[in-house]
């Protein structure tokens, strides 16, 4: 297949490279900041364009990857009857794109990076389609870079992002904070890995309720208010700490 | 070394079967509550006590694995000028057990539930000792079972802990969290395993503050927005989502 892409961060760096080496070619890349349409066509061997009137009508599939509230506009200005647009946002609708003949949902449930590579076989892809023609043509693209593909509309994808922000942004901040702690106190944030991944390894077996461990869900105040003493000149800190420990308490001490 | 457990939770039971796999002998088992001492003690083929005054003084190591607010008090009913003794806490400075003659601490900085084996040799063992005939004995022990071992005084080992309760404790409740709005909207917790695991692969590399992402760190309002109103039911959820949201907007997006 022939296919573009809208934009050039994260998502579409990381997709652009995948459906390449699925042997797709990428036609174009188009990012109003010059440089990173530069360095990502330049990885996949596209052509770089900076306004979206230089993007091509022809090829098979055009991919959105823009900030969320940027999409509906772009699709708008898009003329082409025969490309099939698709975005791969989380938490948008597939209708904001219903203005085109052929559309649908391209989402990669992953935290991407453009510095960390990313085994996309092992990443679920949610589509969605405006028709059983356009969702079968997306399937068979989705599996030829994942192994990992699902049918999910607009209302359950939504679901699934707000799950992934909790299960993956927040967490990553979780991790930002405890390293802030670790460095305040001259420790290496290092000594946490094998820590953290074993939580993560945890969750692929147990469920997360049945392994829950810490002082909250022992209940000992005495630890919880040794550490919030600890923590109470910083008040991101104190506020997080509070937060859940008293929801963890909540929901294992209902007495 | 003749080793002696006084509780058998999680950690005592991770560590009296890893002091056992590396040739140390477990001699008792104390817990009040019957059941528990029974089912470690036949594990370690040790005997199972029910009453502190049937704990043998004839060993060479007591490790005090109970709920930290009573580790003082079981301390000061030992009464041995023969064993060392220690506690596994990493809230609990080192002087709670002053009124032995040889005292120490052996901190395993893992999340330990009995139901999931763990690699104990993967594992950062935080050690500090009364004196420094006890350290490198306790070193030396913590050897046979961990390739990473560590001397912390009390007051960085207290940093540690509450570092750990960030990254391992209160992660585990965001994935508790969000297994309940998966499950709610009918679909299965599995989803999110891939994603799990990249986040805590991606911090082993990168600092976590280089590779946030989701809608707070891009400030994408009308996501938040969306996701909150989603979230409006639920209260638990919503202040989560509020605070931590919140939290890496102020973080990337000073003024």
């Amino acid at each position: 297949m022939r296919i573009s892409f809208i934009g050039s961060g994260n998502v579409a760096t990381h997709l652009a490279a995948a459906f390449k080496n699925a042997g797709h070619q990428i036609v174009q890349v188009y990012s109003p900041t010059q440089a990173n349409a530069d360095i990502l066509a330049y990885h996949v061997k596209a052509e770089a364009v900076y306004k979206l009137s230089d993007l091509s009508q022809q090829v098979d599939l055009i991919i959105i990857s823009v900030k969320d509230d940027a999409i509906a506009d772009v699709a708008k200005n898009l003329n082409t009857t025969r490309a099939i647009i698709v975005h791969t946002s989380g938490s948008t609708p597939l209708h904001v794109l219903n203005n085109n003949q052929q559309y649908g949902v391209f989402y990669p449930l992953q935290t991407l990076s453009k510095i960390k590579e990313v085994d996309m076989r092992e990443v679920y892809l949610a589509v969605e389609a405006s028709s059983d023609n356009v969702l079968n043509k997306l399937k068979g693209l989705a599996q030829d870079i994942s192994n990992h593909v699902i049918e999910l509309d607009s209302e359950k994808r939504l679901s699934l992002h707000v799950a992934a922000v909790f299960a993956s942004n927040f967490t990553n901040h979780l991790y930002t904070l405890a390293k802030h702690v670790l460095t305040k106190n001259g420790l290496d944030f290092d000594l946490l890995i094998p820590l953290i991944r074993e939580v993560a390894d945890k969750v692929a077996t147990f469920n997360p309720e049945d392994v829950q461990t810490g002082p909250a869900v022992r209940n000992d105040q005495a630890i919880i208010h040794k550490h919030m003493d600890f923590l109470k000149n910083d008040e991101t800190l104190l506020a997080v700490y509070e937060l859940l420990s008293q929801q963890i308490i909540n929901l294992y001490h209902k007495d």
